[in-house]
């Protein structure tokens, strides 16, 4: 045993709070609580319960519910009995679920009361499966298999801290989803990166907004553990609810995409906090709209930007002296911008097709790349995608960004989506961007089209506002007011956007409709 | 290369913020202001101008200057260049410094304008020594020096994060100084804790207060770094100057000795300050006067506990909710223990003479042992030692320590200062404590001294205040209402103490006295 080294795991935190901040409330739900010495006691449990019910190291924990306290008690029971998390998105179809339990080889799936219908796809036979009423009670399988465990501390729960502690499946925007394997060590160091940001300590209140299957929760289910903070679990992000807990439990800190965002301060129960409240924004910019409203009711704005493939965030848009008293527009400019990378990320390029790095000039596009100790260490059981994703040992994001003056990031478009007229590059998000302006527009997604002359051209695929009315043809004529000649739509179409489970705009179904019955995807 | 490792180093930190916070102000020396983009190329420049002159990886880069600009870039530059730092006490003596130089081996040595004389017994051949005029212009011996190189980043410091980054000899009250080597590693690593426990963060403005040559500044060097926060430097420790830099550079967070607290509460320009400036503790507890006074003057103290070998900072008495109630008194008694371990820290033990561990009764002795990645990974060519200090696989830190039934443990004494009274444990601190109480006694240090019936007893020397007088009879007085009989001092003598050059008392030259002409120093 080596006197100066200890392997790196997020399962220490707990370990410590439960030791140091041991009466503080760690985790809230409801009219529940649990002091950390419980959490800790709890996770020990799960964790002891798993080795005894023939948990071997590395064999995969699946987890299916919303943000509730077994979920948080999973991010530390299950690496702390040696096993990898798969916290599974319960938003997926049941055909998805049983292709990530099958692909993960999970041995153990853990399934909210609400969600058991997503098991029905499932091989029960290769899978022991507990469901969680979420009662915290006697009589709750969960809580009976927390009873067969132990509450002590086990040993350490890795010899190298770059063995898995999770994988997290992509959303399969295109194709199947891929498993992103996270070590003990990123996920550390990522949750210390976190913790720094937003400034987490042991009085914050941390209100669970963000699903903690995505990402882990940005790996603030370790994070706000590390500081001792609270855990201010939600079944679901209900506005009213929120509001309600803002006040309730002194909520200090939340994370969330601009869709949830926008619902919240839309919400009539919407008032100004006695307290500033921080929010990290990723999935997307902030609005300037959104980010003007947030500011009212004194939430400050924190835009991070990363992939799962990033543990979540890998790059923080940091507020620059000066900024904070800029007008609302200029200021959304500026803070939805990607950024620079976390303090423990590596410095991240934008390399052109040859692999140089672009300009910093604002406008050069090229494709963002990563590397470091939060990226992931692969894809599981895919030693294909992973080569390809890491080509020339660097991780390649797919996202097509421009470097400003300044060294900041902003992202122009996903590397797929781009549409190339004429030999320019349109950013689709340029034009979503522009059409969205329009007033009677509520969102709209933009993919290349064949065009006879110019090769590709963009189409915007348009919902507007419950209410608002706008012809095809008022919003093509608005367009040219916003956009260069060669960036505006070929053709505006009004229709309801495909989705995919966590919200995005399925681009790709938009696209593949568009070129039906050619060979090629691009012109 | 591996896309998803990348060796820690504090030197990303810089790079980093060089980056990310380029015309943020990084440095404020009197007149003098360097952006992080400046304090980059400078730390890279110092880099490039070393290996050009024929540094090599390893080698030793010796710095003997005051809190100055060029011992803050040294944290960085010297490690960018893959040599080692190792930054010299400037209040030993020559012979020490000599001693130092030649051990630890280094090639370099910077050396301030009014420093020079403690390189008076160095065999100057063997030794590049550059002067540092602290001018920050040409002309300025250290400034042709940094001239000389390239302020352009080089390639990664190091090829394993175990490597040395630093050498930080001990204070030597007993024996030799022994060099305690740092790796990159642990720095990193304790960096973090050290902005995570105090909150430091881009806006945070943090006063040299503490000598940077102490334990590399407790790795403040690199935590302010890390986050992008302001070092406000300073030659010297003086109280008025102290309280400007407050008001005038905004100071959010400094760190010092309870000595330099008391001195700075004492000044007369002592005011209640704007906002809340935060202070970490270190050395000795805060006595309930500096607390109170300290609180009175808008300064929240945090007191942290470690030693060299620990990088500084290793534990930390996280306040506990309810606390910031209490009337100063308790308060003092609860924020003077030692604490709980730092975030990246393993858990500390105290152990009796079996190496079992001590009951949670705040009453059972035993000694405080460390391991984990902010341990030294061992004395610099001095295997013995270094042995010794981690037999059983744990450091021993010499400390004795009592754990409270919360956990936290409080140092009652340094192993060798116990005194063992007709078998009992008299913990000298607790003697020095009593002995304090009395209005007249400004210090006192408590040693065991040869007792015929009792084995040993303790016997306080004492130095009043000025303009105060008690007798030595006095104090023996005072004594019986503050002391059970064993702990009582045998006697009392009033004098003047002997100190180190960091202020610690020289106990082992008062026992040395006591004991002279015997052959054992216990009975």
């Amino acid at each position: 045993m080596t006197v100066h080294r200890t392997e790196l795991t997020p399962v220490s935190f707990l370990r410590r709070s439960a030791f140091v901040h041991s009466d503080r409330t760690a985790v809230v739900h409801g009219e529940r609580r649990h002091s950390y010495r419980e959490l800790g006691e709890r996770a020990e449990r799960l964790a002891s319960a798993l080795r005894t019910t023939g948990l071997e190291r590395g064999d995969r924990v699946a987890f299916l519910c919303p943000n509730i306290p077994a979920l948080l008690e999973a991010h530390f029971g299950v690496p702390a009995a040696g096993g990898v998390l798969v916290a599974i998105n319960y938003r997926l179809s049941a055909g998805e679920v049983a292709y990530i339990l099958d692909h993960s080889g999970a041995r153990f799936a853990f399934v909210d009361r609400e969600l058991e219908h997503l098991l029905a796809d499932v091989d029960a036979s290769a899978l022991e499966i507990v469901r969680v009423d979420d009662t915290g009670a006697a009589g709750d399988p969960y809580e009976d298999f927390l009873a067969k465990g132990s509450p002590e501390p086990g040993a350490a729960p890795v010899d190298d801290e770059e063995e898995t502690i999770a994988i997290d499946y992509t959303s399969g925007t295109t194709g199947r989803p891929k498993g992103v394997m996270y070590t003990h060590r990123g996920a550390y160091l990522n949750a210390l990166s976190g913790a720094l940001s937003v400034g987490l300590g042991p009085e914050s209140s941390f209100l669970w907004t963000l699903p903690m299957f995505h990402c882990n929760g940005w790996c603030f289910t370790w994070a706000v553990t590390a500081v001792g903070g609270r855990h201010v679990c939600l079944r679901k992000v209900e506005p009213e609810r929120v509001w309600e807990l803002f006040d309730a439990e002194g909520v200090t800190h939340y994370n969330a995409a601009p869709t949830v965002q926008t619902a919240l301060v839309a919400d009539e129960r919407a008032h100004r906090l006695e307290r500033e409240v921080l929010t990290a924004i990723g999935g997307a910019p902030p609005s300037p709209t959104l980010l003007g409203r947030l500011g009212e009711l004194g939430i400050r704005a924190i835009h991070l930007y990363g992939l799962t493939e990033t543990y979540g965030p890998a790059t923080i848009c940091e507020r620059k002296d000066g900024w904070d008293e800029l007008p609302v527009a200029e200021l959304a400019q500026l803070v939805g911008r990607q950024g620079v990378q976390h303090v423990t990320a590596d410095a991240v390029r934008v390399v052109d097709a040859g692999g140089g790095e672009v300009p910093a000039d604002g406008q050069t596009l090229g494709e963002v790349l990563m590397r470091g100790n939060t990226v992931t260490k692969g894809y599981f059981e895919d030693p294909e995608a992973t080569a390809a994703a890491f080509e020339g040992g660097w991780f390649h994001s797919g996202d097509l960004a421009v470097r400003h003056p300044d060294g900041y990031i902003e992202i122009r478009d996903r590397k797929k989506d781009i549409v190339i007229s004429g030999g320019e590059n349109v950013s689709t998000v340029e034009v979503e961007h522009a059409v969205a302006r329009h007033p009677a527009v509520s969102e709209a997604a933009v993919v290349a089209i064949p065009d006879e002359r110019w090769g590709e051209r963009p189409k915007a695929f348009v919902e507007l506002r419950d209410g608002e009315t706008a012809t095809e043809e008022d919003i093509l004529e608005f367009c040219r007011g916003e956009l260069a000649g060669y960036k505006r739509p070929a053709a505006v179409e009004l229709c309801e956007l495909p989705k995919t489970s966590t919200g995005k705009v399925r681009k790709h179904a938009l696209r593949d409709r568009e070129w039906a019955g050619r060979e090629r995807r691009v012109n």
